[in-house]
């Protein structure tokens, strides 16, 4: 099998949602679903544009798809063929991940289509696609294509006042309602035999009628070159487009795609892990990252990827702290300085998390839940529905989860131990620790007759409890941010001993620093090795039934579990891993002992509800020597994309699309958990507990600056 | 019109459960429900003991029914005539406030049935009814009466173990199911007429057949003769029951009657408020009081009032705060060792209240919400179901609600306050007080960097609201409570210098007086005269919107307006006063233009969906001149159970039953309202704001242990 691509036979209509997210290709600036070339909105066709968003009356903010310009639906002899409409003989689709490609194969009795497309790796800008068609019969074809604006959105439209361009390259563009940024459009149409060609605006875009007489001896190529830019990137997008364009058809598609493929090439030099023994998980592997490459920001030095990447406008294209927990560190571990673009989104966004805090009564960074551009809170107090009376309901991961201002100053803490840089400290990812330390000292409460420090009503990360006292995931990762705080003299005294001193009086924290100092012994949970650990105050007096249980009693399988009246609420089932999380993030805290203990108590009790459970589990029991208990979350995580799993629903609002976190997290199953990597102080060091299923694992790091091949096996290991 | 009974004109099927509570007799020992004479367990007869509690498996503890020993079922040439299935031509139901009577009168082509009964005032364990049969023809006639033992029960059945004694006297006795409480009733009956009877034991009940022939001549009286002993009185119930009735069945039934109308014309004498000027308005507040003398504890030195008193097992039979904010005033101004049984009644339970605390983590004194014997917590969990998938929510009332300790020192502050006696103390409410004060300071957290101490995650007067931050009643009953506790030395010291030193030896409580002192100005709320008052952290932030909007979203009638997802729960519309119930229990706080201000904001924002509301708008209304206001709201208190008003619902359970709060507050509204009586320091003063409809009040008062008789009219007052 080739374990490079993932090809699917045939065509079911109940699949193209699924399959769009499947067959995503990507480049961080934009994504496009894996649509056929003559679908559209209907079809959920999309050209997901990255921190691009937009408001449309009271919905929720979400990104903006641009108009796509690699529309193409052929007519033969007048009759329209679409696949899902027309009757087919045969139909393929297939995702290329070392190169990039979406490629599609189809045999209608009329004509048989094939298209080639990508989104440029080597040009953010750019996508391009090559249709190829050949017929039985001689006939007329007509090409219907252009920049297609009607397009998918969820709660759109988000694009006005469109303007249209004719010409050898045409134009579309728009601005957007809520903050009138501009989106332009280009396209360009490449044909190597004779035809004509018309242009017309109608409804909705501008579009390219090109007739030619076919024959069956003829193989046509047609080649489609698009670019886009916003107002976010240049003065004047349209210019900018209509310029790249330009040059793109110049160079002709064949050169675009090579350097494209180049492009890729690279990336996977610094990152692919190379399975041996399973093929199936090899593939698997190559398509998680091939996904996670597809939506990170290297066009950008201060970006973030969103819940979803850029497959659709689901969960408002915002960033949670699964990238810091579970992308992040691929990158920190393979691109620092990808690492670093994502960790200047927060730093950028700062402003941001200082209003949210404020917002609340509080001082410091509380980062935002459903974070977007600029640091606004996408996440509003009525995040679902409730499936038997239609209405909002109150939920409160906006208020309450303020373990994600200590994930962010985990993962920037984390990037100096990996790569020993101290620069982002000073690009002032420094302000951002102390400014979430700040606002853990101010959400910090204390009893009365108590001399103890706590986190009350918070939510950790198993969101199906809502409003719980002393989770102890947050509790921790309040603890370790303090502790960071009060670290921060000595490691940027090394490059600056002025620093943190001017820092401290910029930020006027002299005292804020002595009661952090003062509270971090107070709030840091003490574990028991003996004990399992209690997720927070009272999970134990839950009701300790099976998931099982719990299942059974949905009356609606779209039921949100959670929040006061979710059917897990009130019992010990939760939705993803917590303690176990914590054990995942602060290993050193941990024997192996008290690892298991920890994971045979709360595993059975978790629905992993959520793609950010599964690497935990698989991640800690490595530790403990069962890989063979990881090997099915690395096969769910690594596959999730594949299979299109995953939640599809949260009471009546649509969830779903690619996972990112997954996606790293097979990453950080084959590298932390069953090579058992660890980057420690600059060394770099690897304790192997390979799966039975897997004979070698060989991959590539940087850390400290240097790079290194890793080679494990079963019985030997190597670091060059 | 008479202002001394209540008389329904007719038979409406659909009104029998509301008639039940309307037309209730009781003694606080027992309450027997306003339903005839033939009627059972489907009819809702029943005889509610107070203080007697049962749980059968995991349903909720609630009160015990006694077996029915006034039933009694007529037929005439063998058939049953029962109203509601037997044709009638004329019918009506009376209670005699003055009197405390029930009578019935019920014209059938066959019978005329009159019956009155008594429930009696002057001993507790007996009641009794009289039949007067008259007759058109001569006819066979059989009476079944007995001791029925198929009672009416929400979560029972609550009695086992059945032994029957025939004689005559009979007897029934058994035991309850959780506890092992021997219950016991005995029955005499005595016809002034030739009879036979035959006495059995079939299911459920040990009966009398009373057969005779009848003229059309003759009137027949049937005395029944009943007594009620269990467990909780004495070692032998059945003794002391069949010894008590063989004394009063010789007595005869006239002469109980006669004691049992002295004992009610005592209780008038003590507290008949005459209003003058509107004579639906007076026979109102007569039948307040009624209803609130027919459920007071008076056979005991330490009982409470249940919430819906003795009319069966609605709200668990439980004690609420309504008993220290609604009632008790009442007989702290009237009866003043009435009201020190309710109080005591909280001393007896403080067992429960620490052991409560403790469960919470917390120290001190954490009363139940529902007080059941011992001081129990009745309330659960899950205290809703929700309409729409018949699943029990889980609510906070029992965790959350901690004014209830607060409102409970509180009264027995009043209690000193308004008698000057300050005995209670020594009779452990100091302690009590104490305890309380030191269960708030454990309830009590501090932010790490402000100076400023908040009661969290509360919920208020208005349930609506739960789990809210800083509810500003709870905050100042609160303080109120370490004020106390702070003052308690000095009030002590009058007595017996040493006891305030040795109690807080005994309980080991310097270290918390100190940490009360100082917390006591970073909690007690600060109130700007110029400002509305917020009623929480955040309450202004939430939807403003109208009532009435708010009840239009409503799905189901039945659904619960609170918890996370009530249709009020997200808006500014409350349950019931809130801050305005701060104003009227802290008057001397509040300016009368603050109080005008805030109750000017909060009032159209105020469901009025508890019998505790109305009160507390009509005394704050008074309070800035406004007694035109308070009328609809005293009107609605003091009729609430003439006209069978109020909610019956809360999801899907029922919570029907007489409102011993609107009672209470009848009698509040007129005296603290109206009349503006006020005691201070030994001193009594009235401050008129009589409303137009009210020409003179003329009602007697104790204070500092002497008796007032007052008269108000509209341009005058006298105290003598």
């Amino acid at each position: 099998m080739d374990i490079w691509s993932f090809k699917k036979e045939g065509f079911i209509a109940d699949d193209i949602v699924k399959n769009g997210n499947i067959f995503l290709t990507g480049n961080g600036y934009m994504g496009y679903r894996g649509t056929m070339d003559e679908w559209g909105r209907h079809e959920m066709a999309a050209v997901n544009l990255a921190g691009v968003y937009d408001q449309n009356g009271d919905n929720w903010r979400e990104p903006v798809n641009a108009p796509n310009a690699l529309f193409a639906q052929i007519s033969v002899n007048g009759e329209i063929i679409t696949l899902g409409k027309t009757g087919h003989q045969k139909h393929s689709q297939t995702v290329n991940f070392q190169k990039g490609l979406h490629i599609r194969d189809s045999v209608f009795e009329a004509v048989h289509i094939k298209s080639e497309r990508f989104i440029s790796m080597a040009e953010p800008h750019l996508l391009a696609s090559c249709l190829t068609l050949s017929f039985d019969k001689d006939c007329e074809v007509e090409l219907l294509t252009g920049i297609v604006t009607d397009i998918w959105d969820i709660n759109g439209p988000h694009l006005f006042d469109y303007e249209y361009e004719k010409g050898d390259i045409i134009r579309a563009q728009a601005i957007t309602g809520e903050k009138k940024i501009p989106v332009a459009v280009t396209q360009s149409v490449t044909c190597d035999f004779p035809h004509n060609e018309k242009q017309e605006v109608i409804n909705y875009g501008i579009y390219r009628r090109i007739d030619f007489n076919a024959d069956s001896e003829t193989v046509y190529k047609i080649n489609i070159i698009s670019t886009v830019y916003t107002g976010l990137d240049t003065a004047d997008p349209g210019e900018a487009a209509m310029s790249l364009c330009k040059i793109a058809t110049a160079d002709g598609y064949g050169k675009n795609l090579e350097a494209h493929v180049e492009a890729w090439a690279e990336i996977w030099k610094n990152s692919e892990v190379r399975l041996e023994g399973d093929d199936e998980a090899a593939r698997a592997l190559n398509a998680s990252l091939y996904h996670l490459h597809s939506i990170s920001p290297r066009h950008s030095k201060a970006s973030s990827i969103p819940a979803r990447g850029l497959s659709g406008q689901t969960y408002k294209g915002a960033i949670f702290w699964d990238t810091e927990i579970f992308l992040f560190p691929v990158f920190a571990h393979t691109e620092p300085e990808l690492a670093k673009t994502l960790l200047r989104y927060r730093i950028e966004t700062l402003p941001g998390a200082l209003a949210k805090a404020a917002e609340y009564g509080y001082r410091g960074a509380f980062y935002a839940w459903e974070s977007q551009e600029g640091g606004v809170e996408g996440c509003t107090n009525f995040n679902v529905v409730d499936v038997f009376t239609g209405r909002p309901v109150r939920t409160y991961f906006r208020d309450k989860q303020i373990h994600i201002s200590g994930d962010i100053a985990y993962a920037m803490w984390r990037y100096y131990e990996i790569t020993g840089d101290t620069s982002l400290f000073f690009e002032d990812a420094a302000e951002v620790i102390l400014q979430c330390a700040r606002f853990f000292l101010s959400r910090s409460h204390s009893r009365l007759d108590m001399d103890k420090v706590e986190l009350l009503d918070v939510i950790g990360p198993d969101e199906y409890h809502e409003r719980v006292n002393n989770n102890v995931f947050t509790n921790q990762i309040a603890a370790h941010c303090f502790a960071c705080a009060l670290e921060l003299k000595d490691v940027l005294s090394q490059a600056d001993p002025n620093f943190f001193d001017y820092l401290i009086t910029k930020l006027e924290f002299e005292n804020d620093l002595e009661l952090i100092k003062a509270a971090l012994p107070k709030l840091r949970p003490v574990f028991d090795e003996t004990k399992i650990i209690e997720q927070f105050d009272g999970y134990f007096g839950l009701e300790d039934c099976s998931l099982e249980d719990v299942r059974g009693r949905l009356l609606d399988e779209r039921e949100y579990w959670g929040c006061n009246h979710g059917v897990a609420a009130t019992t010990q089932i939760i939705k993803q891993a917590d303690v176990v999380a914590m054990m995942a993030l602060f290993p050193s805290l941990f024997s192996d002992k008290q690892v298991e203990l920890n994971w045979n108590y709360y595993e059975p009790r978790t629905e992993h509800g959520s793609s950010l459970s599964a690497c935990m589990h698989a991640l800690t029991a490595c530790r403990f020597g069962r890989p063979d208990l990881a090997w099915e979350h690395f096969i769910k995580s690594a596959t999730i994309d594949l299979t299109g799993g995953g939640k599809h629903w949260a009471g009546k609002i649509y969830i779903g699309g690619t996972h990112p976190a997954a996606n790293g997290g097979a990453w950080l199953i084959a590298v932390l958990g069953f090579a058992g990597l660890s980057v420690k102080n600059g060394e770099v060091t690897v304790s192997p507990r390979l799966p039975p299923q897997i004979t070698s694992l060989r991959f590539p790091v940087i850390a400290n600056g240097k790079k290194y091949r890793i080679t494990v096996t079963r019985d030997d290991f190597e670091i060059l």
